[in-house]
């Protein structure tokens, strides 16, 4: 029998053209309805912070607006909230239950800013302190590891950005993702095996760069979560700026690497790690870039870079659950962790 | 002879003093002279994006203002800078020099923002940007790894949010800061000895939260700088949301939990730790939490938690140099890194 954690990233393609379909819309309308703004806020944790760093990259240059990441502890910890001057405030949280990131939207409201509320139960303290909602219909996550529910955030960022870019021509490329993450999922039984290899991992860093910088945490977060292996992620940039002296023989080193903007950078990078002798784990749609690692992972081609997100975490997830099952973990229960977290 | 990095990690008390002196003012005077601002917008990569992290709490909680960190990527990969109506544009760099944070600061400037340079070159690309230039005054730094400049970047931050607060008694706590130092330096010897016990760690978390969440990075950045050894930051929260699943037996733990507003939620973090059997390191001002520790960093009591990041990451700089000697290592000139990096 497969695992929950199996099933729901299978379920991804169906997740992700249900949401489009119920949300496309919606979210148009909510963006005709908003006041003005100058900048936005957004306040997540974990999974939800890293599709919060994807909307950093994708709302920023569609559609302009500066992203700030808001910093919790200001309201819960230090009981000193800033002033939110013309800024939209966004609360990201699958359960829609963490008392902090509430906490930032209800400030919002308070002020007397606009809110929206992304989360998977429209019933949650954080829907009940928007003006809008925004929900995953992604169904009941019952695997501790987010997956269905990260796309889904993921899908969400992309449909404002859309909306924002003010080009109709985004909303048909959309169309193509549910299609692309089936694609991406045939290659499962090759990931499977290609995973062996790394049985007795214990460490690895993780590198991406602009709107697949989250796409690096994220992962790192899949592989700490399931696996126990120390995974760090990384920018390009920031790898430059000291934590590339951590790299030496053998170091396993996944660069997710789609074709785009940052892709060059990513290049120079990766030829500068393979005279460093590190192993190279390659995600990407580009053969010269799969040629250069011991390990590839081919995505689908086609997919525009600012969608590429959504196609590069899958094959980072497959990674994730049979690396699991390849160390005999237990992919659905992993130790020490619960499925909703209450920081506060 | 001592290593570059032990003499400008033992100038910091100079340094800070010298700083104090010549900048108290100036600042008053720029925040004085600054138009309306809604927001803050700072660019910076490596430790300088460390003070930067230290500014989001410190400017949002004394100051009120929302800080929003910049993804230069957006600036320099994808020529889709954000519009920056109602911020102030603030630029952090050592040498002045990296293009990427120059780029976010000239755009700011071409949108007629108030544009502020943190530096230590009034010469370089960045100030030359800038409306207003900070000296860091530090003196050249040698090392590779920061240290003298990223103190000095805290203290110019600190004095920002002292001039925010409009509190003439924050003024008066800085000027113990150097004295401070001086004392947390005088652990040197011992933190030399408990160091060996560490001769052999190749992995470890640096978990911090509020103020001190930016001094768990630049502990974290120190160690995998100088030592090599896979450190990874985390907010206590964060831990929490998945990470907290790598902590198994032994693994080095180094929590930073002066006391204040975080220290509650620390201690309650370190006694998860303890019965998950981590091995604990803790940088404290507070004895309950010295006893938790296996290698327990005592720092000087009496600081307030808003200045606790400039006496919390000395034990850490000597953690970090003290290993450097342990592991036979080169202080000095670390594999792989050039002091200045110029990203783009």
């Amino acid at each position: 029998m497969s695992s929950l954690l199996e099933q729901e990233i299978l379920s991804q393609p169906e997740v992700i053209a249900g949401l489009l379909d119920k949300e496309t819309r919606h979210i148009q309308q909510i963006v005709a309805q908003l006041p003005a703004f100058d900048y936005i806020l957004i306040a997540a944790r974990g999974s939800s912070d890293h599709a919060a760093t994807y909307a950093k990259y994708a709302w920023e240059t569609m559609g302009r607006y500066p992203v700030a990441l808001a910093a919790p502890s200001v309201h819960t910890l230090y009981d000193a909230p800033p002033r939110m001057n013309n800024a939209l405030v966004v609360g990201i949280s699958q359960s829609g239950q963490s008392p902090d990131i509430v906490a930032v939207l209800a400030e919002g409201k308070r002020q007397g800013r606009p809110t929206i509320a992304i989360t998977n139960d429209s019933n949650s303290a954080l829907a009940r302190a928007a003006d809008h909602v925004v929900e995953l219909h992604a169904g009941q996550e019952k695997s501790v590891a987010a997956t269905k529910t990260y796309t889904a955030q993921l899908a969400i960022m992309m449909l404002f950005a859309a909306a924002w870019s003010g080009d109709q021509q985004r909303l048909t490329e959309l169309q193509q993702v549910p299609e692309a993450i089936a694609k991406a999922l045939q290659s499962a039984p090759e990931i499977a095996q290609r995973t062996e290899r790394y049985r007795y991992m214990n460490q690895c860093v993780v590198v991406g760069r602009g709107y697949n910088y989250a796409t690096s945490f994220e992962l790192a977060l899949k592989l700490k979560e399931l696996t126990y292996v120390m995974a760090t992620a990384y920018s390009s940039a920031d790898f430059r700026h000291g934590p590339i002296a951590t790299v030496e023989e053998e170091l396993p080193t996944i660069l997710i690497m789609p074709s785009g903007a940052a892709y060059a950078d990513m290049v120079e990078l990766a030829q500068d790690l393979q005279k460093r002798q590190a192993e190279l784990l390659i995600i990407s749609d580009a053969q010269e870039a799969l040629k250069m690692a011991q390990t590839p992972f081919a995505m689908p081609t086609g997919i525009p870079e600012w969608l590429s997100p959504i196609t590069a975490i899958i094959p980072g997830q497959l990674f994730g659950l049979h690396l699991t099952l390849t160390k005999r973990l237990q992919p659905d229960t992993p130790r020490g962790l619960n499925k909703i977290t209450l920081t506060r």
